[in-house]
């Protein structure tokens, strides 16, 4: 049931010259569905990747992060879906360099030449062997974006993928991604996986500077639940197959292009929330600083009982007003803050705006998408974040996920 | 449904010389329920308060600091449930101080003399004229401490109140109190008023500081949903008609008995948690410091990813590593993290415990009470939180809550 996404048209997420797709069926956790992808990158290309903050971090997110220190170049990236292997301690590191190891026998690479990724229960053991048994299924495949956003869905209930072209000076370049996430979602990444491709040729320091961009206006931005996942990455690539994207002009169009992809995959992760009835773009002005703005956003965006009262379609609007001054703004004047709903005011200088009815609220959060914005009147500054309900099924899911 | 957790039987809740009761119907949402409580105190009570850290804090909020601050004795508390007068600007500081000046006038005080407190829907102007008018009423009833204690209720299931005594070299004395509050409810005074009277007589500077220890190891310690509401507030009376503690150790021992009365309502606030089926006691030893454990304690307790699991029985302890990693402890080293669920040790030195088998910690988590415990192994510190889990009815008691 999620909000305003439907499946992605295949037709429409064109393949990126120079990333070959293969998914497999390796028995990690399920039988009879893909849980296996392997992406293959040509020779040239270059690999950024942001992870998890989360000191609990997963054995793959530590073995992907030190290939990449490597610096020998990214051959192959392999995700597996069904077990996170997180919380796994000395094997969940071995086993994770197995998978590494045997893929890149199989391509003739070093195994610091691919990344591992693993998403599932944590605490478990991987069961690295059918994974390594199925590697060579996975690279007969040929397979495409779609089939390779399904391949790696957990809780997700529609597989996110996204496309677009962009017009360089040197050509059109594609960008196209994939994603997944649909609990365990929160800024500073969470508990999604996302690769976002180009044909582009990018060198690696443009590259690092276009991830940062898009991940602190995408991934960064979105909310579900407030728990940020031991496993989470997002990774870009660029196969440097296609035109050349060396001026700065050239590398900020690839860079608003990403950007727009993994914006759109960012808002699919939250418009899947786990029991997402709602999709609620929560916006924050008038701070003196974007960090004090999203500080803001994220203490409402977090907040149970707001985001009970958007499942309600309840214009308990009280509980916003609770959230920004539990935010921790510690000199913010609330007889300042005026708070809007869609268009309408409701609190004007701290207190309810006396044009404000009650069947307006109701109105506009009985949509399925709406905005909250608060303006704080004490500077410039503007951030958004972007969240969704906490409904019975939020509980359901999470409640009964591994049974 | 609250867990463990009980009527109270009236014949243990000793009256306090000195302090006296009266409640009554003023309708401010409900009709036909006690919704207004008048507590008059001896000429030479002393009062302590500490409130909510909220920067939008309510107008009784504001007026009950204003008032404490000037010392002239307090001689009334009036509490309303059913309007929190929260968000409703210079009007409703207005009418908290018309209800405080309608007191006095009945009772022959200054209104600097009564401290205002309100609970209920948020951003609602409060109808002041019908408490006004049930104050008369209130005056006249001589009620009990456990009509007290409904008098307060929102959506508590059970009237929270507690009651002890001591024996102090002067004399005995008694402390009972009343509470309400079960969402909305998390450190530094949540959506939560506490009324804590003994009839001893007590210096201001030594009432203010048991106030303070008591506050720190009772309410400071529950969470149920990680939200702070904006009118809470925790009250120690000391009415003076009872035997004097001025020596430091009849201060030690009525300071014990009073933290003693706080815990368990405090720890009744949780046990009545919106929703909740489980009460869990979460630990955290051996850290550098207890702010720090407190912080690891906290985002396990607020992880709606570990409430969930909780509610299910369902001991998948990765989301609490997940949730200890997330808990912003910069310098924590994850391998050497150990955690048990009662007594079982379920996580070694940052992974799976090979003895663990998961019936031990379904068998654990199946309990309506039990323990999480982590041990951070980098110094000598220990905290502990109270709190709950997450199911359906959190959320349809929030979802419906105005309806």
């Amino acid at each position: 049931m999620a909000v305003n996404l439907s499946r992605p048209d295949p037709a429409r997420l064109r393949p990126v010259k120079g990333v070959r797709l293969g998914v497999a069926m390796a028995g990690v956790r399920k039988k009879d569905r893909n849980d296996l992808l392997v992406m293959r990158l040509a020779p040239r290309a270059t690999v950024a990747a942001v992870f998890t903050r989360n000191r609990f971090c997963a054995a793959p997110v530590s073995v992907a992060r030190a290939h990449l220190a490597r610096g020998d170049g990214i051959a192959a990236l392999v995700v597996n879906t069904g077990n996170a292997n997180a919380g796994t301690g000395a094997d969940g590191m071995r086993r994770a360099k197995a998978v590494c190891a045997a893929l890149a026998r199989l391509l003739g690479c070093k195994a610091s030449q691919v990344l591992p990724f693993s998403t599932g229960v944590i605490m478990e053991p991987l069961p690295s062997e059918r994974i390594v048994a199925a590697l060579p299924a996975a690279l007969d495949a040929e397979s495409d974006w779609l089939s390779a956003a399904e391949s790696i869905m957990t809780t997700d209930t529609v597989p996110k993928a996204a496309s677009t072209r962009v017009r360089l000076s040197t050509g059109e370049a594609t960008v196209t991604g994939i994603a997944k996430g649909a609990g365990m979602i929160r800024p500073d990444m969470a508990t999604m996986l996302a690769y976002v491709a180009t044909d582009a040729r990018v060198a690696k320091p443009a590259l690092r500077r276009i991830l940062a961009t898009a991940a602190d206006r995408s991934f960064n931005c979105v909310t579900v639940d407030g728990d940020m996942s031991t496993n989470d990455a997002f990774v870009l690539i660029a196969s440097g197959e296609g035109p050349s994207a060396a001026r700065a002009a050239d590398v900020a169009a690839l860079g608003r292009a990403i950007e727009s992809v993994s914006r759109e995959l960012a808002q699919a992760i939250v418009r899947d929330g786990e029991g997402a009835t709602k999709f609620v773009t929560v916006t924050v002005e008038g701070g003196r600083s974007v960090a004090e703005c999203r500080q803001v956003a994220y203490a409402i965006a977090h907040s149970p009982l707001v985001k009970t009262a958007f499942f309600a379609s309840d214009p308990n609007l009280g509980r916003i007003l609770a959230a920004i001054g539990n935010a921790g703004v510690k000199s913010l004047d609330v007889s300042r803050v005026d708070l809007y709903i869609d268009r309408h005011c409701v609190v004007r200088r701290g207190s309810r705006s006396p044009a404000y009815r009650e069947a307006q609220g109701a109105a506009a959060m009985a949509k399925p998408e709406f905005e909250v914005r608060a303006v704080l009147n004490r500077g410039k500054a503007r951030a958004a974040v972007w969240t969704c309900d906490l409904s019975y099924d939020y509980v359901k899911i999470n409640a009964e996920y591994r049974s």
